[in-house]
């Protein structure tokens, strides 16, 4: 055992981040949810892309363009940032090339500044516990929404650092709290302002749909990021991520 | 009654600060606890300076330099950053230039982007929220550590917004989880980075100090900004500002 823990950190917004060794991007409603399940379906690589316009310089034989802009669909792309759309279809191929107000943002600002960048949401919460190397310093990036502080990423930042052992920040252990204080993952996602802007466009089966717990069993990873544009992929696990060690509960919060 | 209510917004870095009507700066260990406790014990008017070297060139006659840097006194300054300290003696007189690492460089972003500017701390809770005007737009302002989040300022900004009535951003509902998590004051200002830092350095006492509510019936506020230096004095209350109708508790966290 290390005697100094490795430390456990969240960064509410993508701006407070800093270097380290494992970082956990979260974007719950919908990004890292829309990742998850677009690698579930079959794509077999996800493009993250800064902006709508370097999504559409990425377009061509093989991939999807798929993204949002104030949470709607953008014209001319193929598909939304709707996991629950994704969800509804099998067998998916190729790649998706994806845009996203907050999330995909994120992603590249996490792989500028991490050597190992991990994504997180509900839907594979057991396997991306499994899957963060034990005693690794990790921090957990939450997206926020358009440069604000987002409820919804914090309550699922609180969700996985009070399963992992380290060092605990302020900040993690204020997303612990938050993660404390409501009893099932709905509530949360539909109080946030991400939520109500979902309500409010008729888009609210993703919220049912982003609170279901490990039901997926993968994590999306960066494995290549020559571009600015980092590439997603599925993980592969390992004998050297058994991840049991690190499910324990450090955190008492009073 | 206004149709649309007002927005309640947590800033947990002064970084994230928007142009808001009343922001409420927040640094409890130990910047606005000790302008607070300056201006209780006899000083006139506290200059904010956003570095040692503005507080510096600010020295003369009838001032008195008070700061610190990674937590200590200044050098050649007449006083270090200790509420504790600064309530030992009465009838001060004259004006303090302050500089402190995350307090000051808050209050003076704060100068810059809103209406009215108050100074919060545990130690003058109840005046500070009888002097909001009732239905005005409340950012409260945490000062966060070295551009870190502060557990402590987000748990005193949860006790303020837990007591307004407004339209609670994503931000000010976790502020309010964090509030509402501990039984009182003393554990999340000692178990924060900021009160490790104090009780390794031995300056516990200003953590009890600053841990005592109420105690101070004055609100400091910014009356001047002209030279990028704010200064603070007094709030003057008056029949305007009863405080009493925004004191009830609109969020519900579960």
């Amino acid at each position: 055992m290390p005697e100094t823990e490795a430390e456990l950190d969240v960064a509410f917004l993508p701006s407070e981040l800093r270097k380290t060794e494992v970082a956990v991007v979260v974007d719950v409603l919908r990004a890292t949810s829309t990742v998850t399940q677009a690698l579930a379906a079959g794509y077999g690589s996800v493009h993250c892309a800064p902006s709508i316009e370097a999504a559409r310089a990425l377009s061509g034989p093989g991939r999807m363009l798929a993204g949002e802009r104030q949470g709607l669909p953008v014209p001319g792309f193929d598909l939304g940032n709707s996991p629950a759309a994704l969800g509804r279809y099998e067998a998916r191929r190729g790649e998706l090339v994806l845009a996203t107000t907050n999330g995909t943002p994120a992603i590249v600002a996490a792989a500028e500044r991490a050597e190992v960048v991990l994504l997180g949401c509900l839907l594979n919460l057991e396997a991306l516990l499994a899957a963060i190397p034990p005693g690794s310093q990790v921090t957990v990036v939450c997206s926020g929404t358009d440069g604000r502080f987002a409820l919804e990423d914090a309550y699922v930042a609180g969700r996985i650092v009070a399963r992992l052992r380290g060092a605990v920040s302020d900040a993690a252990r204020v997303a612990a709290c938050v993660a404390g204080a409501y009893a099932g993952a709905v509530q949360p996602l539909r109080d946030s302002a991400d939520g109500r802007m979902l309500r409010s466009t008729g888009q609210e089966a993703d919220i049912a749909w982003c609170a279901r717990e490990s039901v997926l069993d993968l994590v999306p990873q960066v494995t290549a990021n020559g571009t600015g544009v980092p590439v997603v992929t599925t993980a592969e696990a390992g004998p050297d991520h058994p991840g049991k060690t690190n499910r324990e509960n450090p955190i008492r919060m009073v």
